[in-house]
C-alpha cells in the first residue's frame, strides 16, 4: 500500500489534487487518479496536478531546452484520469503551490514560465493572485446556433479557440442567465467535431467601468457538466464579448462565474495577440492518501 | 489562525469530515463547518462529525447517566452547518473511527453504545463494517401520492418514520428507476410538514434469494437533492417493501443504493420492533484545515 502526500487547492471554485513528485518516480493509473478525484469515494477534485521536474518527462526535456527556467511541469490530469493538455485556472494553482512551497519565486514585473503539455505558460503575480498568458486565440469559421433551453428558440453561438474549442452565447440579461438550469448539454448546430464548451454570458449593469468590461459567465464543459468555473472559457467570453462590442471594447475585462471573479487581459505580443487570465488561486488543505 | 487535524470517511457514498475533539474544546461556527463541507471550497463532505467525549456536552451527561459506557459522543452537523440528531451512515462511520484510533472496541457479539442527540445507539461489527440499531420505527398514517415525473400519473407512497421522515414509492421494475432524473423535488400530496425524504424502490430480479428481500433504492433527500446513499431511507424503503410484500416477507433485506449495498435487519426488542442497518463504513484520507 502507497500513501501519498497531497494538498488541495482551487481557483475560483475549480479545484485540484496536487501532488508533489519533483523526481518524477509517482505513476499513478487513471484508476487511482479516478479514485483519488471521486468527490464522495476519495479526496475529491476537477482534476490531479503531478508537480514534476521537467528533466524527468519526455514532453518536459525539449521545453526546457527551449526555456531552461521551466524547470518544473505541470502533469495535468482530469478527473476521470485521462490526459488533459492544459488548465488555465490549474496552472494558476499550479504556480500558488511553486512560490508557496519556495519552488519558484515570480519577482514583481517577471514572469514565471510553467511547462505544460500545450508548451510553456508565462505566469505573473497580479492582484491577490496570478495571471497566466494562455497565448494565442482564434475565431473558429462558420456560423453556429445553440438551442435556447429557456423559450424554445435558438440563439447564435460564437466560436472561439483557445487552445481548446469554446462557443460563446449572448443572453438578453443577467435575469435569463440566472434561469437556466443548464442540466442537459446544450445542443449546438453544427456539433463542432470535438465538441465544445458552451459560455452563456450577459453583460454587467455598467458593460464598461473605468475602462473594464464586465460580464457574467455559465459554463457547461464538454463532458462534464456546469462548473464553477472554466479559465479557458472565461477567456473565450471575454473575447466573443470584445468582438461584439466592436472597436470601441476595452481589452480588459473582469468576468464574474459561479466561483469568483478573473480578469482577462489581451495583449499584443510578437506572434500576435495574446489572451491573458488573472484571479485568486488558493491551498485549501494538506492531507495524505493511502492508495487501494 | 486555527489548524484542525480531520479524517475523512464515507459509507456506500455518504461522506464525513471526523474532527476528533475528545476534551470539547473545539468550538466551530456554523460558517465554519459550511466552509469546511464545501466540495470546491473546503474539504467537501454530507456532513461533519466532531468525536467528543459524552461527559463534555451537557447533551451527553445525561446519555452517560443512562448507560456509562456512552463514552463516545458523535456530534453531527449537515454540511450547511446546522445542527443534527442523527445520521445512520454516520454513525457506522463515526464506530469505524472509534475502533480505528483505538478509542473504542467492539467484541464480537457484543455492542458499543454511542451517544447521539437522538438518544444512544448500539452499533454491532458485522461482515465488512458495522450494523447500528435504529430503534423503533412507524407507519405513518394517511395516503400520500408523489407525482411521478415520467408519465404524468400519479403513484402512491408509503409514509415510514425512523426517526426522521420517508415516503416510499414502489416503481414497477429496475428501469423505470434507472431512467428518473430525480433533479427536481419530488411533489408529495399532501405534503408533510416537514417535508420528507422520498425513497424510489424497485425489487430484484429475484425479490427474495436465500432468505433475503431483495430492493434497489434511489433517494431525494429533503434540502438536498438526490444523494449516493441514506441510511436510514435504506431502512425505511425496506420497511416499506416487507409491508407491501405481506407475511411470507422476511426480515432480512439487501438493499442496492448508488453508492453500494446495505443491509437492513428487523427484529424484535424489549420496546417493540427495532429495525437495525448494516454495510461497510471506511476511512478515507488524513489532513488539516487552516480555518479563514
Amino acid at each position: 500500500m502507497t500513501t501519498i502526500a497531497f494538498t488541495k487547492g482551487q481557483g475560483t471554485g475549480n479545484d485540484f489534487v496536487l501532488v508533489e513528485d519533483a523526481d518524477g518516480t509517482l505513476e499513478l493509473t487513471q484508476e487511482q487518479i479516478a479514485q483519488i478525484c471521486h468527490r464522495h469515494f476519495g479526496v475529491g477534485a476537477d482534476g490531479l496536478i503531478r508537480v514534476v521536474r521537467s528533466e524527468h518527462l519526455p514532453e518536459g526535456r525539449p521545453l526546457l531546452a527551449e526555456e531552461p527556467r521551466a524547470e518544473w511541469f505541470m502533469d495535468y490530469r482530469n478527473a476521470d484520469g485521462s490526459v488533459a493538455e492544459m488548465c488555465g485556472n490549474g496552472v494558476r494553482v499550479f504556480s500558488r503551490y511553486l512560490t508557496s512551497r519556495g519552488l519558484a519565486e515570480i519577482m514583481p514585473g517577471s514572469t514565471l514560465p510553467v511547462a505544460t503539455r500545450a508548451g510553456i505558460k508565462d505566469v505573473q503575480a497580479s492582484a491577490g493572485g496570478f495571471q497566466v498568458d494562455l497565448g494565442r486565440w482564434a475565431l473558429v469559421p462558420g456560423d453556429v446556433t445553440v438551442d435556447d433551453e429557456l423559450g424554445g428558440a435558438s440563439r447564435p453561438g460564437l466560436g472561439i479557440d483557445v487552445g481548446n474549442p469554446h462557443v460563446v452565447v449572448l443572453l438578453p440579461d443577467r435575469a435569463a442567465q440566472q434561469r437556466m438550469q443548464l442540466i442537459e448539454p446544450p445542443v449546438l448546430r453544427p456539433a463542432p467535431p470535438a465538441g465544445a464548451n458552451v459560455e452563456f454570458v450577459a453583460l454587467g449593469e455598467q458593460p464598461i467601468v473605468d475602462g473594464v468590461g464586465q460580464i457574467s459567465m455559465r459554463v457547461f464543459e464538454r463532458g462534464v457538466g456546469e462548473t464553477l468555473s472554466c479559465g479557458t472559457g472565461t477567456a473565450a467570453a471575454a473575447l466573443a464579448t470584445r468582438h461584439w462590442m466592436g472597436e470601441s471594447a476595452p481589452n480588459l475585462w473582469r468576468v464574474q462565474v459561479p466561483g469568483g471573479a478573473l480578469t482577462v487581459r489581451m495583449f499584443a505580443a510578437e506572434d500576435g495577440e495574446h489572451v491573458a487570465l488573472g484571479g485568486p488561486a488558493e491551498l485549501v488543505f494538506e492531507g495524505s492518501f493511502t492508495l487501494a
